[in-house]
């Protein structure tokens, strides 16, 4: 909450590292390489089950056709903001040291944009990604297939009354919220001041994505993310949530790609650009 | 929750940084104080965005006479208290590297009081928050037009039953409350003991703003932010919104001035006036 | 998570404050004395201002007698406890490097039993807090008098049904809690391991009050703090009120006496009790 | 957020603790051992007090057939996840020194498998566990007996609708997340790296409950704690907790396996699996 001028400090007291190369076929014969892909995998199939799983809880709960229905008694959109929220805080707690703690492939994708992730890195994640969400919301149906259905398959859909461009400004402006909050939290020039990100990092993260889901669920469920998406899609398999798929995936991109932009260029690397006169070189 | 008897300690081990000048030009010739300003209007941009949204999709979830409206579904006041409170935790945690993290004209003021900003950028920072906040609930408004109207627009009014005696009252109070909060955390004697004060300091900073939400929503739908109040007034513009907006700056500014003077008159230099032959000199 | 053997162990790498005597009349000429009765009054009055606000908010948005009344709006018991808790853990943050952050005649009892604040502190803090408390609760009803009056005022008291054993049993038990949470967060052995605990003490702290509301609103309103007890009662004035006043000053006293034998018999001194053969002289 | 290749690296900055003894009769002679029986009772007493007596006094305000019933004031769902969540965050915090804070016999079995506490250590913790849930369970019916049998006592039962698999899938998955998060939380590695894992490690745990309960309370009540489910069977007694307490402790059991399992073949030792030429020997 104080000012910070070490902008224009020719001074530098933390480390960029390098980018990373785009292709690194080295990586591809490191067993932590493999290792990732599958906390990727574990993370993003837990983190579809719990909440898909809320939904449909709650959906069930407080359907006053159900049986012993209690109107006031389920989660609330409240509570499911809090499930999707509160997992991926645990979730990136719990594989940061191992993948990076993505579990979203708008994450991985901008972060491979910052030149933080090879290509093949980011890829493989965004496949074992996808499967993991596809697998996890397949668990949820297995569990009670009627109330899966009946419910919505907790797929994304666009709310009647909003139109495509307002989904997809939703989306847009939703991921890069998420994105953006990542990279502040894992910027080498702030860990040089605080030291232990690593540790502290997942819960604003976590944050971020609690307070797009309860700002942008009446409109388009909330996505941010296209493996959740795209799981939820493909169990329940309902025409309208095809319809509205490239929405999920555009939004998602697109947000990630803006905020990548805007920590690059403006908050990290803005004054070389824009006063090529001063002495800081590269990344200040 | 030991007693600290440093007050009256001749020997400090932490550093008052020295009183930022009134006027300081050549501040303006610095990338690192236009990135700031850009960071300011974003971030309030984004804390209008999806607080006015939340505020006009739950009464929209909600409304009885809505169609598939769910009374219980909704977010709540709770939901509602957690939007504004976890937003700041989220963009000051992002901001405060870049510039400080005020997104709020009364926070700016304080910290002008303080002599920890100087007048030029508090000047300039009030601008771009003002700026933001429009631009976000701007937003709102074309996302849905018919339903930010229908529904309030998000505007900060006084409630039916309660006097502008109340109301400033409320402000006052829950301003004193977030700005004392933010001197408490930014505090460099508190650095000097704990070390990583930037990291840790957003989470009370940001339960502050939930904790007045909770409690004056239901008395002035809570401003405790001028940009916040004005933003929503610009783009809302029905008469009872201009016609209480004095109260919303009024309020945050007296809430902020007396903060300022807590902080530094009674809990910092206090040791000074009270005991005028102690050797320690200006800020114990 | 993993077993800590040091209890046997004959090195140790904390070290014991040594006990504070029971008069220290030295303390009374140092301004930081002074300045932290007020930090305690200006806390223990924010905290029932906003809380008893809440409480009396919530209550006036969801009668159904009440014009505009939502029944499903207001924030719930669950936004209640979360008001209690919530600002427990601001205030704690803000004034636990100026008072030590009680804002409770039980912590403070608990505390002073330990021999960690003197006879003289503990008594004029205990009058801050009360003091507070009572303005706290005061300024509400000021701001609407015939709100505070229909809806309880924030009042403790016995609901309907339960004995006078069981209240007494539930705030002894909720304060024990609490200020066992105050001696886990404060003891110097964790502060040798973790070196930064006066940044995260609150948090818990905060959330054992939030825990103890979600489960004893019910019962008694909760009390676990006898200066909030009182200054609801003292305003609020009603005879039901001071009939039970005693139990919310007998039990959170009888449960910070527990918590303190407990941390200070069996947690940490209790190794040289129970095998004075062993090598450790006094406190492991 | 950043990929970790220390996996392949020669060079280790941790150390892992040698595993423990199956059976360490010296353990039995230390007073640290007993204290820390004492603390898992305790906690565990008061984790069942807190629990048990929000989902009572929820069901009994909310209740229509009641006097003075609110349907909706109640803290729902989401705040009764809170208070299991809310209180192992506590409770993990304040013996996490003095026992390793497992206060749930799945935790103890999973650090068991993974001989990071001795065989005769972890059946006394679990007899502790077991004790406490039971007394803090029969002081909730203490209290109000009335009521307490009429709500459902807080037994875990298989709600209808659901077989017998799904409930024990449930099961397993959800106590799955909450060790992996254990394991997670405290692995010697991340330790090297952050520093100060025991004051951190409690939140994600928390959250972590949190998270399972908002997802399958709909489900089973959700147990993911053999002495919380045997707890409430003992205490209520009624036939039904008692012919589904199996699912209680299979699925727990199992889920902790697995979870030992993922953390230590997968995530830490695979590299010596997979790439068997690698200089490392064991715990890479």
């Amino acid at each position: 909450m104080t000012k910070d001028d070490s902008g224009s400090s020719p001074a530098k007291d933390y480390h960029d590292p390098p980018s990373v190369p785009l292709m690194d076929p080295h990586e591809l014969t490191k067993w932590s390489f493999y290792r990732a892909l599958i906390a990727e995998f574990i993370a993003t199939f837990l983190f579809l089950y719990i909440t898909v799983l809320t939904v449909i809880g709650y959906k069930s709960t407080t359907d006053p056709a159900a049986l012993n229905a209690d109107q006031c008694g389920g989660v609330g959109i409240l509570g499911i903001a809090w499930a999707f929220g509160g997992m991926i805080f645990v979730l990136v707690y719990c594989t940061a040291g191992i993948s990076g703690g993505h579990i979203n492939p708008a994450v991985t994708f901008g972060l491979f944009l910052a030149r933080k992730v090879s290509l093949i890195r980011a890829i493989m994640y965004m496949v074992a990604q996808c499967l993991g969400a596809i697998c996890g919301v397949g668990l949820v149906k297995a569990f009670n297939k009627s109330l899966y259905n009946r419910y919505g398959g907790g797929a994304n859909e666009l709310a009647a009354g909003y139109s495509k461009g307002t989904g997809l400004g939703a989306e847009i402006i939703g991921t890069f919220v998420l994105v953006y909050t990542v990279f502040s939290a894992t910027d080498p020039k702030r860990s040089a001041r605080d030291s232990h990100i690593p540790v502290l990092a997942p819960l604003p993260i976590g944050f971020a994505v609690f307070m797009v889901h309860l700002a942008t669920i009446p409109i388009t469920g909330t996505g941010i993310n296209p493996a959740r998406s795209l799981g939820a899609a493909v169990i329940y398999g309902k025409e309208k949530a095809w319809d509205d798929q490239w929405i999920f995936w555009v939004g998602p991109l697109v947000g990630a790609t803006i905020a990548a932009f805007y920590h690059q260029f403006i908050l990290r690397a803005g004054a070389v650009k824009a006063f090529a006169s001063f002495r800081s070189s590269t990344h200040v």
